[in-house]
């Protein structure tokens, strides 16, 4: 029991820099592309759940909702996300990606799987299936850290 | 292969939100303490590895020299942390972690494993080491993304 205590805590001590690294591989991945990783975030959002308001992007991402317009703006300029109109609130709106969103965006999850198709052929699909389930016990196990997006406090 | 591609991408993208529960966590851990979360990143170190250089210190938590001075000034104001004699540089110096500062450690490790202790009990030792190797692999693969702490980049 106390053995398994240090084995999780040693985990939870590879994920602040594998966090780092994944970050900056995800921002390498984006030359070129006119966005950085937070537009990026919210991109693929957008094309794996489809429109949702602004709030609701906060919220499912556990971002502050000005750092959220924000990316939503640069990606409006760039005709990558529309508007559209709420149809729950006449006086709200969704932002839905574009055609040119969608294509922007499976053009980077593409470099972004050729970075780790190499990883993932060393590794069987049970461990990667074990680590999911693991990673995701945890998360929801620090559920009660997260951040309430519309009143977040600065990390650390 | 794609699928082991795609559940790969799926796990990755538990990184962010982990990491951002863990920080929150270990730092309401710390109430009280009179430490943050990177003063104890740097106590941590010199508790588990012995006494090290400032620039050792960077290295090994990836971060920031000016910010690992900070931290340790703030440790040894506190008399956590005390400044030894290097022998391998005549005109450099080698941090330390003082008793008190070991004895504040065991008790934020204390804390920090009966906060755990719960997640531990769920999961099976196997499944906690499938999931650090496969972490562990992550790392590796992504080393390349790493900072130089001697020449930081800002995240994102």
């Amino acid at each position: 029991m106390a053995d398994n205590i240090q084995a999780l805590y040693d985990l939870l001590q590879q994920v602040r820099p594998l966090h780092r690294r994944v970050v900056r591989s995800v921002g390498d991945h984006l030359d070129g592309t006119g966005i950085g990783v937070g537009e990026r975030a919210v991109l693929a959002l957008l094309v794996e759940s489809g429109p949702l308001s602004v709030p609701a992007i906060g919220r499912a991402l556990f971002l502050p909702r000005q750092n959220i317009q924000k990316w939503v703006d640069g990606l409006r300029v760039a005709d990558l996300v529309e508007r559209r109109a709420n149809p729950a609130h006449r006086r709200s709106y969704l932002i839905a990606a574009t055609e040119e969103g969608r294509g922007l965006f499976a053009g980077i999850r593409k470099r972004e799987d050729a970075a780790i198709a190499g990883l993932a052929a060393r590794l069987s699909s049970s461990e990667v299936e074990a680590a999911r389930a693991v990673l995701a016990a945890c998360l929801e196990h620090f559920s009660p850290f997260e951040d309430d997006p519309d009143h977040p406090r600065p990390l650390a």
